[in-house]
């Protein structure tokens, strides 16, 4: 019988639905997960740590590419291609907002129709706020939950113009980079940086009279990462082609990553590289929570006020303000009895 | 008569050196700030402290543009018609290392021989190591004792495929971005982020059968930056053209800075700008000291190791052992009676 949740923290109820593989209780537990409300930061930290020991079974995949490349499509029929396989995956966004702009990249239109409605996959729009720890670790979080929910490939999307790329690196086992081919365009477009992260391109929209431009860009992004120097995972990234209208492709992408997961666990870098990550992540949670540990306490806001109006008036150095903001959380935690 | 500097760490030598121009202590100083001794640390932070009231009169210009764009050259022919109009230039370089080959990119090798060598102008090379702090912070560091020195045009240099434009955004007036015309590769390898925060870009090696290529690639430059929204400081990015080799342009560069520079004092950006920037930093730094600070402690630091270990195990939560952590720093503080 289902326990039924009879509060919005009533944490028994929320690691059995999750455990259970309850999609609305899933779903309900990542929206707490989003909230930026201490109480429900409080309950998402005692429920991730609940359900620990059922993370971390399953693929953890990144995918970038520019708006245009056909993400969304490359992963409906990705995803599609899982089921049949026997697989259950979920797919989680990150959505960089731009640093100039502030609009949503990815956008929150509902995508992806054909693998929602599947009741063997999950997914989950982008959240609507970036929020206090950033939208990427919400998506890390939700990212455990949905493990502990049973998905076995996880899938984060993410798009290819900004600092999500390395956020996402650092939550997944592979890195996919879509690539669209075009008349003189190869290695147009794409940041030197993602290349050298990527553990294999997709050329993508490999159908019609532009299956010949994929080969060709094919050739020479085969090329162009040989000449990089060989990732610490010993893995040497491969190029491929797609197409979501024939189907072509998605096959072997998947066969690929088949591939280098075997390859990593072999050689130990998938272990290695999954402790590494959680150190990594526990030092962004350690920054946020001193954060907003200063912001808890009136008489420290007012000396940050205070040095930020003399920082304003140039009438102190950056770094001389810093120090005295520590002297100032020093005595805060020394008179502090709590 | 000029104070000869008795000891590491003789603040009034050192101020007073740097106050009259000389060079030498100026440069003796700014290896100072780049070293990671906590001596060195705390005596660059009184002499920043010192010098401060005579800072922040020089107009800041970032520069960054791809290896092989003719960085090095465009800044030695800028940098010598700034000594003919009477000014002062300073030459500083924010050096990314790639976060996977850890190799320098701009290279430690003498470059703009001729600016250095000339008594008007001062270059400093890119700091050796990436130290405690971050490169980006040593360089802002460097750029106001460069200015307590006299100099008045500060030049910061980037290379165009990190994050370090960023860092480099935030602590100048004026950004640069220099871009190289071919056939064809208009608008290709920049990213859509850098074309963002630049307020001019100049089209370089302008001359010869690539004149036309600037020509054409300028239109389209000029195209692009116009369908982009106004940034914040309300200027109307500029597309130039320039050519060392001719010294067509360079004039025109300068002018369009000024030009600038007018119209953000005229409308407030100026002011609010470098308010932000020290906001910003300081900001930066605390966390830095914060960072510090943890290492400072024999307790802490084993309580950091266990976490790490247990996270490594997956027995453990990010958000838990950061949470951990900060409970071991809070009661750190509470017993520590310094």
């Amino acid at each position: 019988m289902k326990q039924s949740i009879k509060s919005r923290h009533d944490l028994v109820a929320f690691s059995e639905g999750i455990l259970s593989g309850d999609r609305i209780v899933l779903s309900q537990a990542i929206t707490i997960i989003e909230s930026n409300l201490e109480s429900d930061q409080k309950f998402a930290s005692l429920l991730l740590e609940k359900v620990l020991p059922r993370t971390g079974n399953a693929l953890r995949i990144g995918i970038t590419g520019v708006p245009g490349v056909g993400k969304s499509t490359f992963i409906e029929t990705f995803g599609k291609s899982l089921i049949k396989k026997g697989k259950k995956p979920a797919v989680l966004t990150v959505d960089p907002s731009s640093p100039i702009t502030k609009g949503s990249i990815l956008g929150d239109k509902t995508r992806m129709d054909g693998l929602s409605k599947d009741p063997s996959a999950f997914v989950r729009p982008t959240p609507s706020s970036s929020a206090i720890g950033g939208v990427a670790n919400k998506t890390r979080e939700a990212m455990l939950l949905c493990e502990a929910a049973g998905y076995d490939v996880i899938i984060i999307e993410t798009v290819g113009v900004g600092q999500s790329e390395i956020a996402v690196r650092n939550m997944v086992d592979f890195f996919l980079l879509l690539i669209l081919a075009g008349a003189g365009d190869e290695l147009q477009g794409i940041k030197k940086g993602i290349m050298e992260i990527a553990d294999a391109v997709v050329i993508t929209k490999a159908d019609g009279t532009n299956e010949k431009n994929a080969a060709e860009a094919q050739g020479i992004y085969q090329q162009a990462l040989h000449l990089s120097s060989v990732p610490p995972s010993g893995w040497q990234p491969t190029v491929l082609t797609s197409s979501a209208v024939t189907g072509n492709g998605i096959e072997e992408v998947w066969s690929t990553i088949v591939k280098y997961t075997e390859h990593i666990k072999a050689n130990g870098f998938f272990q290695r590289n999954r402790s590494e990550q959680n150190v990594s992540w526990f030092q962004d949670y350690f920054a946020l929570l001193l954060k907003a540990d200063l912001q808890k306490y009136e008489s420290l806001k007012s000396v940050q006020k205070n040095l930020e109006q003399a920082l304003s008036n140039h009438s102190i150095t950056s770094q001389a303000a810093a120090e005295k903001l520590l002297d100032a959380y020093h005595d805060v935690m020394r008179s502090d009895k709590s």
